[in-house]
């Protein structure tokens, strides 16, 4: 299926490290030198001087395929020696493999395999998993693949995990969890080697671990949230990407709670991914910058 | 100076307690017998049958003053006997008596002091308490009377707490801390005896206690938020009467979230005073019905 | 399929017409002398005294549907003769039966289906009709009837719409346009004879009639919104029943504005025939009030 | 009074014209030979090439106001030749000079005054203009000038905006109408020479011209909002800086709108007034760049 919004002939640029003066300026001539025009720049330093230095550039390069090489080396030879910089330069026109994660609870599966068919999303979708098998008509009506890895009872998820990562590695750019409710030990996060991002359904640091909307509805908070982050060994405390609110009144149950913010979490979610997938998102520590 | 939202010959009635069939049936009849007209109703059970009821009930009356020692019997009579129900009925002419206590920081102290000699909020501001001075001449310049009770270094409150109680002690019928970053103990709270609505600038749950910004930045946040509760004696505990929250980005410091959480912090409070003013809050238990 | 959010027992009573002292009390008293409590009530009126009156109870009352002819005709009695009102009772556990008519755009459309297979619409779904074939196999996936009534070219409608006007004479008690980008005509609209719920891509009145997104690209708008209305003889000036924005800027082009618009047309959309489906929007003139 | 967000030794620069390879590149070498380090970049491209080209430059560089003038002279030589571009360079530690017309409602002008004061604005206030003399004790209390130009009845402004023109010729660097309900001749806006931030009390453009509330009422929407914008020779038409919306209900007045409305203006409007000052908003046309 084709992705519209692929960029031919554009490439982005991620810059990130320690800023010192004249890295707009050495970066920008590189890329005027092999051919660039610059579409969209947004850089951000964290202190006047000296502190972290974050940069994105999205530049035109006609026969961009060709040339990728050469500025690859030219990138090496300039950031490399002058710099402490760390760089990543990506095609625009080749879509991230994103695999999903999923679970019974279908509204977040569902609603990324939409976005994609539209062309919303610079991504391509090798395979679903989950460790259900409701949702896999559905999913292959969208022509993706779909695996059932069922989850085991009690603490040991080792074979399981490992089920996953076989059909995984090597395949995917990055992993989304729509809504998989299991939760993914260090090591198997470590073996995977790529980006997971997970939706977390509250406002977070607020209503961490299990059943954020009957702990929201015991404390009568009058919004409710939803939060996108970058998975890491600690339970809801990786990176942010995203976060919303609605407004709920007194008359919402718990169960209406978790109707309405069903909506909240598909909106985050998928603006989390599509930043992600557009080279958007940099992780600095347990922050992101979003450019 | 005139208050014009008071709202001439209008009563509030507010009842809860527990649910049976009829209250609505009582309720309504005893205000048409009483001559009354009902401008709005709002009625919310927490179940279909047995569990808590409540409703908030505006009606117009000619001559509203003279009828009301005979509406309050044929309340006690009506639902006293037949209902588990408690009442309150209030003239809406009348406005509320509004105590601010306040600290260094002025936005939600002026806020309140501003919407107030607009017209837009149905209380009088018979006095502003302060344990900084920087606000005096300020607070005066709107006709409120100030005072300055400083705060005494150390655990022990009493002093000062006893100097508050003083002033407040009979002259008011709600007390507001606009940013007032003394905790108060359940002492002070108990012997005041009526209720307190503080604004905590984080979205509760999340970031309890001191510093919420700094808290915030270094989760590093994508939203914002502000909290208006009522103190109770656990710290940012009480019941939520009203919450909001804004968009922030990496780039905005600490001092930055503060700078634009101040708005929030002063919508909040201002809609979660002029709610209370207008008798659309109801407490139940560690929640609030906000009609 | 289930759709669990059908209430058994719950019957629903919209009452508006003309304000006068006692209607809350009849009503009540009604409703306890029929066997219900009620559960919910909103009542609105735009005057203290005189005015239009409009009236919300949602009632719980065992084994109603053996119950509704008496209260039926305890209303009747009841409420035509002592007063100037209009009346509706609906039993909450049948949903309304709703038809979609769709074009080629499927956001509108897709999502509907997917919430009411959720169970979060209290509504059957006995058609789809479309001027498109694109949406056939998704519409059947959902297990819906798919037709298609081709749109002629040329300002003469008369024939399609005699053609829709037959698929939906009798099955259904509204009809949604999710995106439909046909113009209905009066006498179509009469004739059908159920109310008809439109969706457009603009914060009405602002954009009205074609291409909104364009429009809004050239006028540099920095929000973007959409309408859900009833459909009247006047386009786009029919009773609003909800609304709402989004945050754009300066870089979103005006595809970008309709990919990102696309989010909150179904958002709206959505809300208003829920609201619709669970009888809270009374029209009014051109207004509504939805409680 | 101090202006705590001024920034020793930063300067803005603003470039915009045609787009073509190399701009980038060009301007932060120019800014690192001339010894600055770049804090924050933004830049804005029409099109893949040859369309409009929009910077914004943060630069730190020590002893800014003695480089300045050879920075000024390097751009000259750099951009003036090569490219066909339009620049400005400003001094973040001189605020601009914001003169604020007002008549008798209050909010907006109130707003902006207590904001200053706090330090949130990197202003002066020289003047304020009003042509009512009711907020005049208001005013002087901030410490600021306080100018009263009554304005003549009839379509004849010339008088008044004469006196006007007299007060803010060479005094000011741009000029707010805080709800300032008359309207500014052609012949006025062309002689003042600086620009004019207007906030209109809509979401533009929806309701444009009088009374928008009471138009918003009678149409029946479910969100009212307002729009800051600069003011042109066409009423209501110039380019927006900013909008933003709130919910509102059936049972809001007219009056009711315009007070929740005033929550709305004061927010964009000085969103709006700050990111003027902070030189982040370019007009290109009838459309701005906000950065």
């Amino acid at each position: 299926m084709a992705a519209p919004n692929l960029r031919p002939d554009h490439a982005c640029l991620i810059v990130h490290g320690k800023d010192q003066p004249g890295i707009v300026a050495a970066v920008s001539a590189l890329i005027t030198r092999n051919g660039g025009n610059i579409v969209a720049l947004d850089q951000y330093s964290e202190e006047p001087t000296g502190g972290a230095y974050f940069q994105r550039v999205v530049f035109h390069r006609p026969n961009l395929a060709a040339a990728l090489p050469e500025i690859q080396a030219d990138l090496e030879a300039t950031l490399g020696s002058a710099f402490d910089l760390q760089w990543s330069l990506t095609d625009q026109s080749t879509p991230k493999r994103m695999a999903i994660l999923a679970s019974q609870q279908d509204h977040c599966l569902l609603d990324l395999l939409w976005r994609h068919r539209r062309g919303d999303l610079p991504v391509t979708v090798p395979m679903v998993i989950s460790n259900h098998t409701s949702s896999a008509e559905d999913v292959r009506s969208f022509g993706v693949p779909f695996f059932h890895v069922p989850s085991v009872p009690g603490p040991d998820k080792s074979a399981s995990e490992a089920k996953i990562l076989e059909l995984l590695k090597g395949n995917v750019d990055f992993v989304v969890l729509a809504r998989y409710m299991q939760i993914l030990s260090p090591a198997f996060l470590e073996q995977l080697g790529v980006p997971v991002i997970n939706i977390h359904h509250s406002f977070l640091p607020a209503f961490i671990g299990a059943e954020p909307y009957r702990k929201a509805k015991e404390r009568g908070v009058k919004l409710i949230g939803a939060t996108s982050h970058y998975v890491t060994g600690d339970l809801d405390e990786g990176p942010i990407i995203e976060q919303d609110t609605i407004r709920v009144t007194h008359a919402d149950s718990a169960a209406e709670l978790a109707r309405r913010g069903a909506d909240v979490e598909r909106q985050v979610l998928s603006r989390a991914v599509l930043w992600h997938a557009e080279d958007r998102v940099i992780r600095h520590g347990n922050h992101t910058i979003v450019f």
